[in-house]
């Protein structure tokens, strides 16, 4: 018997039809002799129409009121979630936030999980009973309602497995597991039965549709063993097997046979910024950075050329697109103070990265990826590195061909039937 | 300054630039000085949206999900409107049923209001905030959600009206007050300013559409003076006067000229059935009416022939048409023990009432009906009277022109501008 949390988001719950599709799912597990905590996303689409509700009511509020409207998608698929349990002869209740309670902190819209009260949950569950719980919600200490802000409904089931000592954490979604890479880039990229905590964090980019990377923060602190499905099966039916998120002991625990890196994570959401003919000086740098870092502009890569003998540097960096704007406005208005020539930018440049665990351990995995993009006629606008990842920028047209490449180069190919590999 | 509960229904909180008329609404009452609480119902359309998820989730429940799930719409609608009213820099906080909380009794999915904690309330109100109450819905002493059945909101602000002693309880909802008869079929009703709350229990069928009989039966007992009036008025308006719902003695005390009949309400919903030929027998009637009274169906009007010297008499009754089916089951089921010789039914009744605290006082008041209805040749099938009510069964072709008779017969229809009268 095992203690498990099931987490299933918004395509999961889309309908009532879906809805009995994820009961059934459920009830295989109680039915296994697991106690069983599920944790619900809104209807797919719902906590959007709540939101513009919202908008339209007051643009600007403090979010109080804005958690008692949005919070209520969830509410609801939690409910009928417990009908549909309860039609199946499957004994099951639901648990608001504020019923348990799941204490809250920080400001109402973008809350952070506190304490969360498990008594009356865990004496439920060991009664037989399925918990069906909202995610994204819990209760600030005034007693008003709270949300964790959007894509909080993983946190909510992490935070739950946390409390209740969960072995495992089922995160049901519409992906079967994490992928090496982009199956929409790489035909061949390979389901991976095991990625470390530190992996998934630094795939954000290719997991960002599976989890929310705030609840992998969550689960690498508490120790939370992670399992990534889909709940798109049939009625009836067992899930197949998903991607296993858990500690680094754990993967060596089973000795496995490893590939040096995990997977391939392209980006194309940075843009480059060039800043011309620098004057080079002491302070320079600092005058760029500190009113982007004030700005909380996220700076990634950045380069410096080294001075060409007439005391002159240029300087390129990357920000989300989604900052450049004002990270262009914030260098200009201190123009004056830095004293470049001139400012361009770039936005076809994508970011591609490889991740792996076992890049600490292997000497050459740099050059295997500069040879392999060398090879391509791939020029590397940017490089930057970290323990565990290292990333290239290059020209945006080239982003899948560099995935591909790099997905060979690595091994990380899957073997197709009938094909020599 | 008053204290005073508005209630908004579903049709006035149909969306966000509705809601907003109804934020100009309750901005006037608290810029006039006013403490203010405001009842709401959910969207137009979203209970019924709700209530088909829960029956297609699970048909039979025993109400605890369905209450989580269908309690909802007012939340969204609470949180909407404090949303709206705080962007006009009007201070106010939404109170969820369970957060003041507002007890319930009896089975979920049809709960009665029970004690309604008031401090938090009154505190917040006393400071200047609105307080915005989701109708329909309360918490169980289990702390599990309750909701009071359909068209419970009605309720919901009488409660909490005598729970904080509010000087009016005032009604917004799509028609501008209670009229003398249905204006659709007789185009010179009158709005009434005051009504009894008698009246306006006998008035069901034309105050149907305008109050829930159960909020009505319950401002009675808790002498909470009622308003009904419209929310549709123009963004910033003072909306028209309604309709006041009161006890005799406030009307009394106005020593205003009252018509002897308040209003005249048709009823299209009876069925008569006929039994013929039935032996006259101690006892006979009894085991007729028990099945039915047993199985919850409501007898109205009731005639029995004189017996015509052969020892058997003839019964005529009627129920409710939703009722019909059920009640000429159980009556069949019983023919050996009534020994009737046979059944007939015809739904093609209509039932037609006069409803006046004036009649207790004055003589003659059914002659003029019948003397009306006889010089249009209209056949009276049966009679029943109460102390404030005569109501007559009449073939259903004749209803409207039964209803436009007895208007002008007891001097209810309206002057019309530059027409004789």
């Amino acid at each position: 018997m095992a203690r498990i949390v099931m987490k299933f988001g918004g395509t999961s719950m889309a309908g009532t039809e879906r809805i009995r599709t994820v009961a059934g799912l459920v009830k295989r597990e109680v039915e296994a002799g697991n106690e069983v905590a599920v944790v619900v996303s809104a209807m797919a689409g719902e906590t959007d129409r709540l939101v513009n509700f919202c908008r339209e009511a007051a643009p600007d509020s403090d979010g109080t009121e804005y958690d008692v409207v949005v919070a209520t998608g969830e509410q609801v698929t939690a409910g009928l979630l417990a009908l549909c349990l309860q039609g199946m002869g499957c004994p099951a209740r639901s648990w608001l936030g504020w019923q348990l309670p799941i204490g809250t902190t920080g400001r109402h819209a973008r809350a952070r999980i506190g304490e969360i009260d498990t008594d009356a949950l865990t004496a439920a569950m060991a009664g037989g009973s399925v918990a069906v719980i909202p995610g994204f919600q819990g209760m600030m200490d005034t007693g008003r309602v709270a949300t964790l802000g959007r894509g909080g409904s993983d946190t909510s089931a992490v935070a739950v497995a946390a409390a209740i000592h969960a072995d495992r954490c089922d995160i049901y979604t519409d992906v079967d597991g994490v992928y090496t890479t982009d199956p929409r880039i790489v035909a061949r990229a390979r389901k991976l039965d095991y990625v470390t905590y530190e992996e998934m964090l630094e795939l954000a980019s290719v997991g960002a549709k599976v989890l929310q990377t705030r609840s992998v923060g969550l689960a690498m602190k508490m120790g939370v063993r992670i399992q990534v499905l889909t709940s798109f099966v049939e009625y009836g039916m067992a899930p197949t097997r998903g991607t296993m998120i858990v500690g680094e002991s754990e993967i060596e625990d089973l000795k496995m046979e490893r590939h040096i890196i995990t997977g391939i994570a392209p980006d194309k959401n940075e843009a480059l910024v060039m800043l011309i003919d620098i004057p080079e000086r002491a302070g320079n740098v600092a005058d760029i950075f500190g009113p982007l870092s004030e700005a909380h502009i996220n700076v990634d890569m950045i380069v410096q050329t080294p001075t060409r003998g007439d005391d002159l540097i240029d300087l390129m960096f990357t920000v989300p697109q989604a900052d450049l704007a004002q990270a262009i406005a914030l260098v200009e208005a201190a123009k004056d103070k830095i004293g470049y020539d001139r400012m361009t930018h770039n936005t076809h440049v994508a970011k591609v990265s490889i991740v792996g665990v076992g890049m600490k351990s292997h000497a050459g995995v740099a050059t295997t990826m500069f040879d392999a993009l060398a090879a391509r006629g791939i020029e590397i606008l940017a490089i930057a590195t970290s323990e565990i990842k290292i990333s290239v920028l290059i020209e945006e047209d080239y982003t899948e061909l560099a995935v591909r490449v790099l997905h060979t180069a690595y091994g990380l190919d899957a073997e197709v039937e009938g094909a020599d590999s």
